[in-house]
């Protein structure tokens, strides 16, 4: 089955599906995968290592995959994108911070500009910014956000659409895990949607086996918006942006106990990247979403994108006979 | 049009919507407009004032309207459920506590069970004691609530009665304001909707023409869950439940400052339901929640319900034909 809607159309691709570029889990195998698959496959270009990206620019193919950046991150070494474009991707999707120094160049190049945004007032900019895709991301989704909720978001952000730029194509991320998924985010106004946590979950992703085990093993009332990992690994995030990580000896240790943290900042920050280098899902962090309490597999990404479209369009269909 | 669904034939509604028992706005009148438009319409049981309750129940036919409570509140006055279940309720919701002390009582008068739920695991509970519905409401929501987002706990949930009692329904409620609201929540497994803000804005809810015209005013991002009001109203409010109102003077000063705001607690308490009294949208709290940025008019009842439905009718067949 396959379900056309104005992105598949504007893109050429067989489902309304782009993978999240999350940094480290989404590499070139994964964003590879997806597009194979028929959806858009998004490298995560995360917090600037150049080697890493290279790295997972050698898996795709030119003109089918896509890239994210962090944006703060990048406006640190803007060479990254000329690097990705080097590589003629279908487009670039930023988030978390401000479009407009580099919507230019992308468009230049030829690439779609996508800004994933987590308020409505971000949404306005972006369409100012030239957005070719905005992705209206809710605070359930895993990784950095904010919070306000996917269910609003959306329809909010498709309304400003139509009003001042109607050629503008809306994607729905943050909970997005399933054909349930899927075929609320078309219902709220939606052209497709962009899923994390549910790729996280696959075979492609590069995800440890803990890590993994530690997801299936939680539900969706496992998981908190947090930015103690942030201090940790002394990433100069914004303090707008928190993340979404399972619950766990690291979260229960240290969450609302943030200044007492930074006076141990060093030899903490050494412990949690040894913990992460060994996967270790108590002494660093699981990156996933409130969808978590739906995911009960690892499957192949091909797999996830095909129960996916064809669950979505049984319940679109329906309603359709009554 | 109609939208038949387990909640139409299980109640015998012409819509699959229920209206939320918000406390002071949803009075006898409300419901009783929600349930001659085709919904279920059920009043604010509020912190307990019998002589209030008691001039709601006034204006309600029996067997065509429900009443909701605010659990920890019932518990202190059980006697008010007796009021309540003499008239013949349809139904009575419970939210923000255990159902578990009045869930024998409710069913033995012949009404059906409502628990709401915030989180998975209290969803869980819900089942366990037998609940005939169950409403999984987002954090979106307007005033009381917890965290989880409306997106992935209905699905959640939707998994948890199909394991559990499949013969239980699902209601979702957070964000639920139009047809495209209701269209996402029937693909994410529910049943229905219950329907806060949508209704708070509407002729028949007691709500001042001040409060109304500030959430015509506000988008989505103007929202935030506090505590603030509840300090200053004196209520007993377990700190596990925060309250979405609109972002105000009130909230600026004391958001973030509840330790100083509890020194001056008899002054405030004063200032503050002085204001509320007077209907002020900046002195005391607006209670609504995310998808006040899809509210543009303050129409009746009947004309939001016809709306929704017919909305989200035409949206579910149009997948259908492709």
């Amino acid at each position: 089955m396959a379900l056309s809607t104005r992105l598949t159309e504007r893109f050429g691709l067989e489902h309304p599906v782009i993978s999240a570029p999350m940094a480290f889990a989404a590499g070139g195998r994964l964003a590879t995968a997806v597009s194979e698959a028929g959806g858009l496959g998004l490298i995560g270009g995360g917090y600037g290592d150049r080697a890493w990206l290279s790295e997972q620019l050698a898996f795709v193919s030119p003109s089918s995959f896509g890239c994210g950046f962090i944006t703060w991150s990048l406006a640190r070494q803007p060479d990254l994108l000329d690097l990705v474009l080097s590589q003629r991707p279908k487009a670039i999707l930023l988030s978390f911070g401000d479009p407009a120094p580099f919507a230019a160049r992308i468009k230049d190049a030829g690439a779609a500009l996508i800004c994933q945004v987590q308020t409505r007032r971000d949404a306005a900019h972006a369409l100012e910014c030239g957005a070719d895709v905005i992705v209206a991301q809710g605070g359930e989704a895993g990784g950095h956000g904010e919070a306000r909720g996917t269910f609003t978001l959306v329809p909010e952000v498709a309304d400003l659409i139509r009003q001042r730029a109607p050629q503008t194509l809306l994607c729905a991320a943050g909970g997005v895990g399933d054909g349930r998924g899927l075929a609320a985010a078309l219902m709220l106004g939606a052209d497709g949607v962009l899923v994390g946590s549910r790729l996280w979950a696959s075979r492609e992703a590069n995800v440890g086996p803990k890590m993994h085990a530690a997801a299936l093993a939680a539900n969706g009332d496992d998981t908190i918006r947090s930015q103690v990992m942030d201090l940790a690994r002394k990433l100069d995030w914004p303090t707008r942006y928190t993340a979404r990580v399972l619950r766990n000896t690291y979260i229960a240790r240290w969450h609302g106990r943030e200044a007492e943290l930074m006076k141990v900042a060093d030899e903490e920050a050494a412990k949690y990247r040894k913990a992460w280098a060994e996967g270790d899902p108590e002494g660093s962090n699981t990156f996933v979403g409130e969808v978590v309490g739906l995911i009960t597999d690892i499957p192949s990404a091909q797999e996830i994108l095909r129960r996916m479209v064809d669950d979505a369009e049984t319940r679109l269909k329906s309603f359709s006979i009554q």
